[in-house]
């Protein structure tokens, strides 16, 4: 994984010979330093009419090309569309704002911000918001500004359309539900498409909706798990980016598996996150490529 | 995990104060060595009214008591009585006599008789039935009778009667379905509550009843799994005894999870099976504790 | 796991019939309501001529005993020493006292701090120790008293002086050492048997010593993993508490072992730690048995 | 993981601009449909003076290309040539053919002939060579020749140049031993570079040599594991290809150990032997990358 400075090109496109020699050639061609490459073919989905797909990601080494990205777009687009490709580059040096929601919960904050005190996760944080104010003077004291947004049930549009005017206003380009423990409105789900991403506290589709450890105790599992995915109108049922599991037995209450669970969904978030800032998610047909 | 004979005593009670002391007090009384011992207070459920109950299980070694089961059983049968006990002790020089369902699919069935050969699973197998004759020469080569009983869908009825007769003819007491690919009648599930042991071939509860790496493909998860219950009338809704998982990616196809399942099954349904031989296993409320 | 006030006997003493009889009878007769209760056998190793031995822990609820610790402790003292035990008992209402040292690395700090600050660890922290003071205003905003106490190579003793003294004078009863990145001079850890515990980043036994990662990148291993032990003066070699893994491969350079290490870390030291604090942990022979 | 026809071409050569470009650019203007292709940079090693090295896998559709691998080969050798490239290209049409060395034990050896069997392992078993008559039986049940080659260890030489004559005069590619318990003598090693696969009882480098599990006993750790490697004359050193760990606790005694050492044996070893037969595995510097 390059820490030097790179262009990270993601794309996709229906399958057909010739694509990686075409999209390499062109690299190679500007001299592009290529550092790490990963490609995928979908088969397609006969039953459902889906045609084969490929899926590709680049990180190039960002001085072994002779221009910057403005005109790397420039020139790539005409390749693109003779392939018909849906595709994006970014460039690492532009670091990623990501806005975290949270609640009352601590564990996946904490695990956030050690994160990105260490530079683990190089990425600014414009703000953080929450429905209550527990939080406040902790992440203030990481020089992070805090938002209290209550969310009041009888009037959750004006709070939610507080929240969207803070993380436009912000520049915000992901927003992670850490915990949030709040249902977003269709309306702001449909406006942020593959930017919001949530940890769901249980391995998917397994005891979706509320209170899926008791869910779980009480079907007898014998494993619990967790769900990083991006966030839809649809309640649990977006792309999954990342899951995990742990073991838990007959002597684990509740309480337990609370605390178990506490220490998966972190590590889930934390990973899917990870994915995501580095362009390692491709979104197609309501599931996820992930170029690790 | 003791290799010398012993009584396994397993229980369940109501809690109340003193249970260890007076069943280990009687046990000390005769002169009995505890191999091995393992208990479990289940709080209960104020929800639905259950009350707390305790779940015991201790190995005893044989040469260690001046008495056998027989009067075992009569003598603590007065103790057990006063504490409102549901229990039975089993002697490991008597080997379980297990049954094997099998079809057409090998990994389980393979599995299963490498594990009897080598002696790990110290067992009797009376005979292996199966609704295909693919392996007949195969289990007949490790010189166990292999029935064929073909399922005929206009009439499982008598198919059924007849794994029965088999089943009873030889006296087994627990029924392994090594991928049977059979719905069971619920009247044939109700004949053998807690003896009739499933491999299903997903992370119960997700993807119930057919077709569960379709259904996982499908919907994209990044984990699949294995659940080994008892089967009861209720479809793959049984008490579950153990389960795993494992790691797939976008690049599985459904052939690739199958293959990459084949290896969950198999090691779920041996561990399972072990922990029901070895009476690890109490049932209640639908649930399992397991004392391994 | 009950948040009830309870009282944990922890116990071992040479094998013999009716052990639990005793201890079980000796807690019934005064009426204690035995919460959760482990066993374990050891058979002794008769290459090394130890003896057969036998481990317990049990957790009593307090209200239901007529006496306090101390009291229990004075009549325990008889039967005690007829069997010829190793024993104690604490209670959950007394709160232990864990003082922490770092170095410069953040992430089990924040995520100790961050179990602490939840209540899910229910301990006091009456000071982080620290040998760089990089964290000093991140663990006093958490009301924690920080000290900077810089280790000079040229004299060590001096430094570790002054750990002692501060450890001492807050009543420190556990030291864990959170990537602390020193090594302990010998008359230091054998002044505090069992009560240090350290993160090492390796899978011991392998990787012992600098740089583990390092090392295990040049061998080409496929997991890396973590591991929890008492500190003795045997470096690296003290009992294991808890360990464990996490799967990388050939894309993965140095630095991305560090930060996968780093989760496996913060994790397998959260679990040993919590082992240790609810007296689940019982050494032997410089071996640990964990009643989970 | 196509089950069409496909060609499959591993290559390595010193990093520079362009290789994917050239590589896939050739196989484009040929029409060749790439069906897979996975690409590794390796920056090298200042301290040791080794190279940035680029390593590449790609599997081509045969029908989609207008010539063989006769002429594939001599068409491709001038680019490779120009890029100091080692490499190799294989037919999926052509079966590998898979010696299987064993010794008395079970487990291995009917999982991986479960595996043949249900052609999840599409290759050919010219034969099992074993130092023990064990499972002559079972072996030729299947249809296997099985020779057997005692090893008198006054004369090692003949047993192993038997094992020569035999592996030659089947034509076999890969050597597998399957727990076959004998060290093999190092020129023997050297005659098979990269053809011979081993499976280690431990995960290495721990508990290198003999009764490995009987030094994880002795060390108290938490985990126990197997390595699957290539053999070199170096005992238990060669490149690892797969590593898997199981958790063990303090009441497991070492024939627990090896019970659950088994199933990780078994699967580690399939795991391992299938990227070796996709020509998933390419070997440098004493260490494996792996193209999952």
């Amino acid at each position: 994984m390059p820490s030097r400075r790179h262009y990270t090109l993601t794309a996709s496109c229906p399958d057909q010979v010739g694509i990686i020699a075409r999209v390499a050639g062109f690299i190679a061609q500007h001299g592009g330093w290529i550092l790490e490459s990963s490609y995928h073919a979908d088969e397609g989905d006969e039953e459902n009419g889906a045609g084969a797909r490929y899926f590709m990601r680049m990180e190039v080494k960002a001085e072994s090309l002779p221009f910057h990205l403005a005109e790397f777009r420039e020139r790539f687009r005409v390749l693109a569309d003779d392939l018909s490709m849906t595709w994006q580059i970014s460039d690492s040096a532009v670091k990623r704002r990501v806005v975290i929601l949270v609640s009352k919960q601590e564990h996946c904050l904490y695990d956030l911000l050690a994160r990105w005190q260490s530079r683990e996760l190089d990425i600014e944080i414009p703000c953080v918001i929450a429905n209550h104010d527990t939080f406040k003077s902790f992440v203030e004291w990481h020089g992070i500004p805090f938002y209290h947004v209550p969310v009041d049930p009888a009037n959750k549009a004006a709070a939610f359309a507080e929240v969207c005017r803070l993380y436009d206003e912000v520049g915000g380009d992901t927003m992670v539900l850490a915990r949030y423990m709040q249902i977003l409105p269709a309306d702001f789900c449909a406006r942020y498409p593959g930017e919001i991403i949530n940890i769901h506290h249980s391995f998917l589709p397994s005891f979706i909706g509320a209170r899926p450890y008791h869910q779980a105790y009480r079907r007898g599992v014998k494993l619990i798990g967790a769900t990083c995915h991006y966030v839809t109108a649809d309640l649990d049922r977006g792309p999954i980016i990342e899951q995990d599991v742990i073991r838990i037995d007959h002597s684990d209450a509740i309480e337990d598996m609370v605390r178990y669970g506490k220490d998966i969904e972190k590590a889930v978030l934390a990973r899917g996150l990870r994915y995501h800032l580095e362009d390692r998610v491709l979104v197609h047909a309501n599931k996820t490529v992930i170029f690790r």
